[in-house]
């Protein structure tokens, strides 16, 4: 078999899955931001009835998948592989909403970068020839996100001007070796970087080069440059972290500010009190199979990078006083094949 | 492309990766138990020189996939991927260790199935086209698990005599599209399965379903049966799950008293007071670098079911009442392909 690798980092596809359906369902308050129109359900009470957030947290990541199979008129048994993964520990919300599933669960943990991960994975999954369906699914929650990494909510802390908040929402992708795209066409996987930041709430700063260090190694791969997309998408870095990714892809000769879009800047808008954006892995989740793909079907555009990036930190590495190792993740997807 | 599923959870490889190398280090006290001789290191401090148990748990997953690279003189950039996982939350023992070695890196979470899931992923990358080289390593550590998920060592709790002994130890193996095996022929994915043990210290008996549902599911898929393997391993099910995994068996009639090992049965002996057996990432993750792999190349085994289980809780979700789902992912290894 000829190889599909091509450069250090990335992987073309020969035959490029489809996604074939997609799901977003956000709580209430990202069903007040800008892109309220583009999701699928807005929570109105972000317990959904489950008697903690962390079993409603793994009751939306559970109605996801639900609503991406039946958007498609498939079951749980169609589908060969399940990704998934969530923030919390030991990924419970992925772990216990694949329970109910029993579809073959594949536990990822790549804290926000988890979206891209699992795309990453059920794409290959397809064109390795391993799978005919596979789903691509995370969650994040505030409240869940808040009282394990943070503070109980009840303290009521203040926030920090770099600190951003954690999306309500679950998103989830069915890929499919049959359908007519749009198309995940390239992988590139990330390293991790850790460029010594050791504040919790500085996440984007920590992250931008975790993503500078993936764009880059995308374009030195595939000889494609930001010309080349329409968008290149990164998952939470928020306002800091955005213009830190400028700064150092100006300093590797590349710049994307013209056609950046981050998820966290997106999902809310700065009436909301949300400090540097949102993040968690269901921001760039929800974005993604609300708002990004969406509109790729409507021609607004035909070709991204879309990249999610992770913190990969824990409460108790943090107070150890360790630094943040970070990674990013990304694909492209094409709504044609060339 | 022809599919290389068969059944409905199993993969059959058309280009069978091989092991070409394995590490394993393990703690002090694994080092006293039966399988010492098949270990590559055997720690002296359970620290090994850090300052938490937590940087040292990182730091033999780190010194694990070193020593495996230098076995066969690879270095890191020769890697395209590394799959890693371990039992700490947001699995900072395998991220931290990620930094230090700058291979792509795809985190994973199964609790104690991890190094299954991890050698199912490695394989399937390598037999898709997408890698020449890859690597799946795990690791656990009793001082980080045993206050992570239960009480503070120096509060010196009784153990139940159900509960288990987290293995202090990791391994890694390196796959490759060349080599003279032992080959990774068929990867078995497991689903969560759940019939509603609430003891956070009966891991096994949570366990022991989801073993049986991925082995019935191996047999029916491949048309195999227990007397077409050598042996059939778990990874950690300790005396109270091998027992109900019997019992379970039985009613659907197979029968694998004869060739089942548990490796959590394995590390220790009855003389070191870890009641119900070993578990953890590690338990499995040693047993298979450390004896099983070295024996089968004498030929003492030729064809085997490498199987590890996961039970996917968090102490959130057990403070909250949940049951714990499970998992178990298996590989068959084979010394010759036919």
């Amino acid at each position: 078999m000829m190889t599909k690798r091509i450069g250090t980092q990335t992987i073309k596809f020969q035959s490029p899955p489809s996604i074939i359906s997609r799901a977003s369902i956000v709580g209430p308050k990202e069903g007040q931001g800008p892109l309220k129109d583009y999701f699928d359900e807005i929570l109105t009470d972000d317990y959904v009835g489950e008697k903690s957030w962390e079993l409603a947290e793994s009751k939306i990541f559970e109605k996801a998948v639900d609503l991406a199979l039946k958007k498609v008129n498939l079951k749980p048994s169609d589908i060969n592989y399940l990704f998934g993964g969530d923030l919390l520990n030991q990924i419970i919300s992925s772990s216990f909403a694949a329970r109910s599933m029993q579809i073959p669960f594949f536990g990822l943990y790549g804290a926000c970068s988890t979206m891209a991960e699992a795309l990453s994975l059920a794409a290959m999954m397809i064109d390795g020839g391993f799978a005919d369906y596979t789903i691509a699914a995370t969650s994040s929650h505030f409240s869940s996100a808040e009282r394990q990494f943070r503070y109980p909510l009840e303290l009521g802390n203040q926030r920090t001007p770099t600190s951003q908040w954690t999306v309500t929402g679950a998103g989830a992708t069915i890929l499919s070796k049959y359908g007519n795209g749009p198309y995940i066409t390239y992988v590139t996987t990330g390293k991790v970087v850790d460029l010594g930041i050791k504040d919790a709430n500085n996440m984007g700063a920590a992250m931008a080069p975790a993503a500078a260090d993936t764009i880059i190694n995308h374009f030195r791969d595939t000889g494609f440059s930001p010309t080349d997309y329409d968008l290149v998408v990164t998952g939470d870095l928020g306002r800091v972290g955005s213009d830190l990714l400028y700064e150092i892809l100006a300093r590797e000769g590349f710049d994307i500010k013209d056609i950046h879009m981050d998820c966290g800047l997106e999902i809310f808008d700065e009436s909301q009190d949300i400090q540097a954006g949102g993040s968690g892995c269901g921001c760039s989740a929800v974005v993604l199979n609300g708002y990004l793909l969406s509109e790729m079907s409507k021609g607004l555009f035909n070709r991204i990078f879309f990249m999610a990036t992770g913190a990969l930190l824990s409460t108790t590495s943090t107070q150890q006083g360790e630094s943040i190792p970070c990674i990013a993740h990304g694909v492209v997807i094409e709504r044609f094949l060339n």
